[in-house]
């Protein structure tokens, strides 16, 4: 044994001494360090993807196709990333991204102007579950796929109620629309869509496995999830003041509040975990009601202090200028303290999803027909639910509800694991997951060109999204 | 099964789907939001800790002793946080924060600083390598544990020699001393150390396994090493303008270049680990090599623009002072952007650490003795380095090299895998590399009171670290 191999492998006893693995589920830090290359390597092919920003699609279809491209190199004969998409650290680190993201979201949004819209997003979001369900149950299913039993055809049905919000989300924010009014509904629709996708799964589970619906289980889960979100919200707004001075008694640092704020985002998405809930989805709701108003006993950024100082002597105009620049940075310190933790993980997230698209599965054409008749209703059923959004571009909402992402998958892996989804309608439901999300990127940066903000929406600064 | 467990169980089977995890060491998204529960415990318990402050302690102290607290609740009957420290996310999370350390604290080095110390820093590190394997292997081994095999005189000797800058590089940066000579010497003489200690180990181990020195294995080991460390430097140094420069080809934003650096530190950390070194060695070389002048490409801070803008009208005075304020925050961009990364992922490397230490230990006199006295000898080992510092406060950099940090454990585990050291003889080395850890934060504090920089010295503004 050389003496380099032996300081490589007793690692992994280095690990055990300080405890950071229990035997059990031991990382050697041969595997921490191989993660920190995969990482490398998917922040830069992240990068590299965002090159089709110059073809004017919008950076995350870059990273999604980026992550197509890595994850199917095996494909091609390169083999050496293939373990990269069973790193349980890359998993847990894109999961993380996606929560940051949302959380992003939610600090970039306010509990008022989701009230504005709360009616509207509950239209879109009741329809845009009930449209693609009927579409799904009653119509597609029964016609494409004759003579399987009616719970397969409950599953397919439910499986296209979900809304993933994380790749709308990536869009608007990228394109400084998060404040339209079109972003708002979505938002709100896809946190409904959500609550309501949970209560269909516990209903069509409860039929496949019984026959029967479980009302008093059906009531509690909704209760549970009433009661999160409420709790998140009216305790969040009223907490968070208390708990941001507790914790500036201690440190009035920058540092202190980003971690504060992390903290919180981290526990909502585990309490949204405990409920049943996705993660993303507290991450959002601690995102909404923490308020840069909230950390007030923080420091404010130190270039404002020094800033300030220098113009001191000068005229009044100037020194409203740049008392008025130096306000709007203040008000978003928290978003800017956010966004470089963002800007490290979010990529993580859309390049491993890329991943998971097997582009071996194309192969066949009579699963390529039926995900991409599947994947048409898929859309049509959200484009029917953008219609009931009111005064605002109808389209952009629409196309905004329509990536399923990660949450349809769960509803086809409930249905797979009951025995009620066999493996070709698996596949042809992950593909319909893929065909949405990788459809709407586009559509959404060519309806942003088409329609601008109308007049007296509040467009967001690109600059939100970095510094 | 209710729904909602339901739901919650077959978040696992959701996770493959996205090909998030391999059966085979599957992540279920159940631990995923269980590691997002830890990441929000440890954030607020670190920052909790950072109270010792108030008295004068550095928050890095406050940040292990939470660890230690929350590491030994079992022993107060509260059994609920013990999973956490067999966590392979919180592992894996607390090694990055050690990455990322090492990266801001090279990123705030340069390498012109470090080769005026270089000489110094050998001396200290040579000195401090070979005065406590002199102590340990000749004198305290034979004398507190008559009877031994030589071997393991030897690795007694050798686990003494290491030195781990994270908690040292961690005090100076927060105290805003980087730029001090002392600083410097000791960062040079740590990175130092590691060759060494890797040479150290290849010679004991062979020792141990065969009774002599393979002479080629040993050279081979020593020139990867060198050649990593000069090709990290040179290629880095003339690597690192064109690669940014391509980057900034694709988009010049603030994101871009902090996940070009961040994906460099990365794969240089991967580097490091590939040749024996420890990871945080190569990040330390990567953040070394960086420069702000080589994001010239890349968009200077949005803030910059705008407040310019705003005193272009103002006199020449304000303009100037505004000017230099802005581009001292310029020059530091890519520091402030790494900053946020660092408060949130650094904690959990200090807290993690804090968690391994095992109040039980103490319970054992004849142990804590031992132990007692190897910790002892391990600090007057260093002291001795420290003399060699030159002109300059010699106490500080004997002192900054006094904690042995996983470093010392590594040699430990190797002794223990190759049955050399026994279990007692173990025990006792990881008090020591305890105790050296934990006593060394306030002694820096207190030295770094009683005396300041001296005059001529730059001392970094706390600004750096906050922002």
């Amino acid at each position: 044994m050389t003496a380099r191999r032996l300081f490589t492998s007793v690692a992994a006893g280095a690990a055990l001494a300080l405890g950071f693995a229990t035997p059990a589920h031991a990382a050697t830090p041969d595997g921490v360090a191989q993660s920190f290359l995969w990482v490398a390597v998917i922040l830069v092919v992240a990068k590299l993807g965002t090159f089709v920003e110059r073809a004017g699609q919008p950076a995350v279809l870059g990273e999604i196709l980026a992550g197509v491209v890595l994850g199917n190199l095996t494909l091609a004969g390169i083999g050496f990333f293939g373990p990269m998409a069973g790193d349980t650290v890359i998993a847990f680190l894109a999961q993380l991204g996606a929560v940051i993201l949302l959380f992003q979201i939610g600090l970039e949004s306010n509990v008022a102007s989701m009230r504005r819209v709360g009616a509207r997003a509950f239209w879109v979001a009741a329809i845009g579950v009930a449209a693609p369900f009927a579409l799904g149950t009653y119509l597609v299913g029964p016609w494409l796929l004759p003579g399987l039993a009616p719970a397969a055809y409950l599953f397919l049905g439910a499986a296209l109620t979900a809304t993933s919000v994380g790749i709308t989300g990536r869009v608007f924010r990228d394109a400084g629309v998060l404040q339209r009014t079109e972003s708002q509904i979505v938002l709100g629709a896809a946190v409904i869509d959500d609550v309501l996708g949970l209560m269909i799964l516990a209903v069509v589970a409860s039929i496949a496995t019984s026959g029967v619906v479980d009302a008093a289980d059906l009531g509690l889960t909704v209760l549970q999830v009433l009661g999160f979100l409420v709790g998140a919200l009216v305790l969040g707004q009223l907490g968070a003041p208390a708990l941001s001075r507790g914790f500036a008694k201690i440190s009035r640092s920058a540092g202190m509040k980003l971690t504060v704020a992390l903290a919180l985002c981290l526990a909502f998405a585990y309490v949204a975990h405990l409920i049943g809930l996705a993660p993303i989805v507290g991450a959002f709701a601690a995102g909404l009601v923490l308020e840069e108003v909230h950390f007030k006993d923080f420091e404010a950024p130190r270039i404002r202090a020094e800033v300030l100082g220098a113009v001191e002597g000068a005229d009044g105009r100037t020194r409203a200028r740049v008392g008025e620049i130096l306000d709007r940075h203040r008000d978003r310190h928290l978003e800017h303290l956010v966004d470089p933790v963002g800007h490290f993980l979010v990529p993580i997230f859309f390049v491993a999803a890329g991943m998971q698209v097997k582009l071996e599965a194309l192969a066949d054409p009579s699963i390529l027909v039926l995900a991409a008749t599947l994947t048409a209703v898929a859309i049509a059923g959200k484009l029917v639910a953008g219609l009931a959004a009111g005064n605002c571009d109808r389209w952009l909402v629409g196309w905004g509800m329509v990536p399923r992402g990660e949450v349809g998958l769960i509803f086809a892996f409930v249905g797979k694991s009951l025995g009620v989804l066999d493996d070709q309608l698996f596949a042809v439901v992950v593909l319909m997951v893929v065909g949405t999300t990788l459809v709407t990127p586009p559509v959404l940066a060519w309806l942003l060109r088409r329609r601008p903000a109308p007049a007296g929406a509040l467009p967001t600064p690109k600059a939100a999204t970095a510094d």
